[in-house]
C-alpha cells in the first residue's frame, strides 16, 4: 500500500521523527489497520525523497514501540490493534504504564498529575554508571554464576542496617529475602501462608496487590478504614486471618496508623488460634518521604511476636524499573519459607544486586534519599501553595507525606466530571475510585488523586491553575 | 503538667527530636499515662528556652505517630494504649553476620563435575560493560521508568526474531513473555493455566519444575521414558492434561525425542476436550549447544493448533545470574494471560532488557554462541575421549549435546557407592537420583550425571582419571 506522508524539511522535527509520527498517527486512528503492510524501507524513501537510513530509523522507532512488526523477508506490518487498544486503557485507567507522553486534545503535552510517577531528573547516572562499571570488571565471574536464592548475604546485611536505622524494623539478614518486585514477594509469600487464608484489604488500597491476591484465588475482603486507618472491629468481623495494610503513608488515602490503632491490628493479630495464626502484611512502600518531622517507624518494630510481614521496595526511593523489592519474614515463616519455597532460585540479577548494595554501602543511597526528599518537598510545598486556589471548593488530604495529594469536591461532583473537565483543559488528574475494591459512600466518590513528583514546579503552578479554571473555582 | 525535658544544645541531634524522644521514653516506660496533658508548645517552648516551632515539631511528631491527642481548645493529651509496654525498647539487638566459609574435606580443591556448572572464563565482560555504559547515558531515563508488563516491545521483537531463526519456532513478538527465571514464568503460566490441573512429568526430569509444579499445588505424575522419550500410551493412561517435556535434549537423560514421538505427544494434546484443554509445555533449556549435525527444531514450530507452550532461558547461553527467561504463548492463552496476569509488571529491570536487546540485536548474541558452542564442543570431545578408561564397566550416553554426559555402571554398583569412592579422591560427581520424581528400576540407579562446562581440559582429562582409579576399572 501507499502511504502519503506530510513531511516537510523545513520543519525543526528530524524527519524520521516526522515519519515515525505520522505512520504511529495513522495506526492509532485506524487509517492503517492490523496486517497491514507497509512500504518497503527504500521504497517509501524514494517516494519521499529521502535517504534510506532515515525510512529505516522510522521503522526501527514503530518497530521497537510495537505498532508494527516485522517479517522476515515479507516485509513490514501494522501490529495487532487489541493490544494497542488495551495499552491505552491502561493507561487511561490505571496508569500501569508510565513515561508515556501523549499529545493531549490541544496538542500540547498535558499536564499529567500521575500518582505513579517519580522524578528521574535527579537520578545519579554517572554514579550508577561507575558502580555498573565496577562490578563489571573482567574476572568479577562470579556475579554471573546463580547466587543465593533469598538475595546476596552482603546486600541483606545492608539491608537490614538501613531498615534498622531508617524504619526501626528488628530483623537479621537472614529474615530478609529480596525479590524482582512487590508482585512477586507476594507470589512467594503466597507459597508460605498457603491458599485457604482470607485476606483484608483497606478500601481504597494499592490495587496491584488486591489483583495479585485475587489471581492467587485469595478470598479478598475489604475492610473500611476511619481516620486511624483500619477499623479493627470491622476486622474481626470479616474473619480474615491476614490483614495487608499501609500503617505508616496508607496508599492512596494518605493517612497515618496512629500507635493505638497499630498495637489493636497487633492484638487482633496475636489472638489467632493454634490451627490457623493471624498475620499482619505491612507494606511500606514509600515511607522514605516524609516532609514534616520524622519519618514513622514500622509497625514492624513494635511487633514482639513475629506476626508482621514487612514489605518494602527500591521502586519509588531509587527507580520502578530496577525492579528490586525484599521482604521480612517472621522467624515462624522464614521456616517454612524454606521448606516450602526455599528452591526458587533469585528473581534478581546478581550484577544488580551488586551494584544497589554498592550504591548502599558506599552512602550514596542515603544521599539520594536526602536529596529526594527536599526536592519531592519543594514540590509538595509548591502543590499545596498552588492548590489555595481550590480551597473554597476543595478539601485537601493526605499532604506532608509521599508522593501525591487528594482533593476532594465539596459541591459533590463525580470524579468522572472533575477528570473530563480537566483533561479539557489539558490537564490529566485521577479517580480515587480506581483503588477501591468496592465503592463506598460519601466523599470518596468526589475524590481526585493527583501526584506531583514527575512534574516541574511551573508545571505544578500551571496545572493546578488550569485545575481551578475547569473546575470553575470563583 | 510540667515536664522537665533534659535537652542539650551542644548535641548533634536536633533539639526537637531530643524532646520528641522524651517524651515518647516517657510515655513509653509509664513516666506519662493515658490522659495526662502535656504542657502546651508555648509553655514547653519557654520554660525550655527554644523556639516554639521546636516544641510544635516534636508534638506534630508524636502526633503523627499516635502517642498523643490533640482536643481543640483544650490541649495536648497522652493517648490510650493498653499495651504499650510491649512495645518497649522496640530496637534491640545487633545485626547477625552471615557469610559462614565451609573448609573443604581435603586441602585441596577438588575437581568438581557439576551439571549445573557453565564456563564463564569467555564471557565477553568488556562488551556487557560497553553495552551497560551505552545503556546508563546520562538521560536515558525510560529505562528507569516501569516498562511494558511482558517486556520492552524492542527486546521480544529480537528474541522472536532469534527462536524464528535458530530454533524454528513460529511466533509474533506479542506472544513473548520476559520474566526473571523459569521458575517465575512458570508460577505466571499457572495463573494462565488455573489450578485444576494435572501435569504429567518426564521422569528423570528437571527437578526444579517439579517443585514449582508441587509448590503451587498442581497433582504432578510422572510418566516414564522408552529411548525416544516420554511414552505416550503411559501419558494417556496417566489422565494428565498437560505435559512438560524438554524434546531437543532431555533432562538429564539427553534423549532426543525423534519427529514420530513429538507428532504422537502434539495428536495426544490435540485430543483435549472442550472442558478441558491440553497443553504441551516444552522446555528448550539448553538447545543452544549441540555438538553433531544441525540444533534439532522446537517442537514449537510443528505445532499448527496453538497446544505448545514454549520456554527459553538465557541462563544456560549467557550466564545463570542475569535471571532473563522467556516463555512464548499460544494465541489462547496469551488472551488469557492479559486477563488473568497481564497486570504483573515485568521482573526484569529495562536496563537489563536492553543490554541484553544490545547484545541480541549487535550480533554479538550469536558471535558468543558460536564462540561457547566450539569451546564446550572441546570439553565435551576431551571428556569422551578420556571417559575410553571407563568403558569397560561403564556405558556412556547423553552425549553430542548440553553440558553433561551419563555413565552407568554396569556392574551395578549404586550412585551412592560411585560418588563417595570418587570422593575419596577429590573428584565431585552427582547421581541421577537426584532428578527423579520416583525411583525406577534399571540401569538409571547405577548412574552418575557429569558436568564438564566450567572445568579445564586438563581437570577435565584429571577428573576422569581419577575417577577410573576411584571405581577401580582394570
Amino acid at each position: 500500500m501507499e502511504i502519503l506522508v506530510p513531511i516537510d524539511s523545513q520543519k525543526k522535527k528530524p524527519l524520521y521523527e516526522q515519519i515515525y509520527e505520522y505512520i504511529r498517527g495513522e495506526i492509532r486512528c485506524g487509517g492503517l489497520k492490523a496486517s497491514d503492510r507497509l512500504p518497503s524501507t527504500r521504497m517509501l524513501a524514494e517516494h519521499l525523497k529521502v535517504s534510506r537510513s532515515t525510512t529505516q530509523m522510522a521503522y526501527d522507532q514503530l518497530l521497537a514501540e510495537g505498532y508494527i512488526e516485522a517479517h522476515p523477508c515479507r516485509g513490514y506490518f501494522v501490529a495487532q490493534m487489541e493490544e494497542l487498544t488495551e495499552v491505552e486503557a491502561h493507561i487511561a485507567g490505571e496508569m500501569e504504564m508510565e513515561g508515556v507522553e501523549e499529545a493531549g486534545e490541544t496538542g500540547e503535552k498535558p499536564i499529567d498529575f500521575s500518582p505513579r510517577g517519580i522524578d528521574l531528573d535527579s537520578f545519579p547516572f554517572h554514579i550508577w554508571r561507575k558502580l555498573s562499571r565496577n562490578t563489571l570488571v573482567d574476572g568479577n565471574k562470579e556475579f554471573f554464576h546463580s547466587g543465593n536464592p533469598q538475595g546476596e548475604p552482603g546486600f541483606r546485611e545492608a539491608i537490614g542496617a538501613y531498615l534498622h536505622s531508617a524504619r526501626g524494623v528488628d530483623c537479621t539478614p537472614e529474615q530478609i529475602i529480596i525479590g524482582a518486585g512487590s508482585e512477586y514477594l507476594l507470589m512467594l509469600l503466597s507459597q508460605v501462608l498457603g491458599s485457604s487464608r482470607k485476606i483484608a484489604m483497606e478500601n481504597p488500597t494499592y490495587k496491584q496487590a488486591y489483583r495479585v491476591f485475587g489471581s492467587l484465588g485469595y478470598d479478598v475482603c475489604p475492610v473500611e478504614m476511619d481516620d486511624s486507618g483500619m477499623n479493627p472491629r470491622l476486622l474481626e468481623r470479616a474473619k480474615a486471618d491476614v490483614a495487608y495494610v499501609m500503617p505508616s503513608h496508607q496508599f492512596p488515602t494518605g493517612i497515618v496508623m496512629p500507635v493505638r490503632r497499630r498495637l489493636e491490628l497487633l492484638r487482633w493479630a496475636s489472638a489467632g488460634e493454634g490451627g490457623q495464626e493471624r498475620y499482619l502484611i505491612e507494606d511500606d512502600y514509600d515511607s522514605e518521604f516524609r516532609y514534616k518531622g520524622k519519618p514513622i517507624p514500622a509497625l514492624q518494630g513494635m511487633d514482639k511476636k513475629g506476626l508482621v510481614i514487612y514489605l518494602g521496595t527500591f521502586s519509588k526511593a531509587v527507580a520502578p524499573a530496577i525492579r528490586v523489592s525484599y521482604m521480612v519474614l517472621p522467624p515462624v515463616l522464614l521456616k517454612r519459607y524454606q521448606e516450602r519455597a526455599g528452591f526458587y532460585a533469585s528473581t534478581v540479577s546478581r550484577i544488580d544486586q551488586n551494584i544497589l548494595y554498592q550504591f548502599l554501602a558506599q552512602g550514596y543511597f542515603e544521599r539520594h534519599l536526602n536529596r529526594m526528599r527536599s526536592i519531592y518537598k519543594a514540590k509538595h510545598d509548591c502543590f499545596l501553595n498552588a492548590a489555595r486556589l481550590l480551597e473554597k471548593d476543595f478539601s485537601i488530604s493526605g499532604e506532608y507525606a509521599g508522593l501525591h495529594i487528594l482533593l476532594t469536591d465539596r459541591r459533590g461532583r463525580t470524579e468522572k466530571e472533575l477528570i473530563s473537565l480537566a483533561r479539557e483543559r489539558g490537564v490529566r488528574v485521577y479517580g480515587i475510585s480506581s483503588y477501591l475494591i468496592h465503592p463506598v459512600s460519601g466523599g470518596l466518590s468526589s475524590t481526585i488523586v493527583a501526584g506531583y513528583a514527575n512534574l516541574s514546579e511551573q508545571d505544578i503552578i500551571q496545572g493546578v491553575k488550569l485545575l481551578a479554571e475547569s473546575w470553575k473555582i470563583e
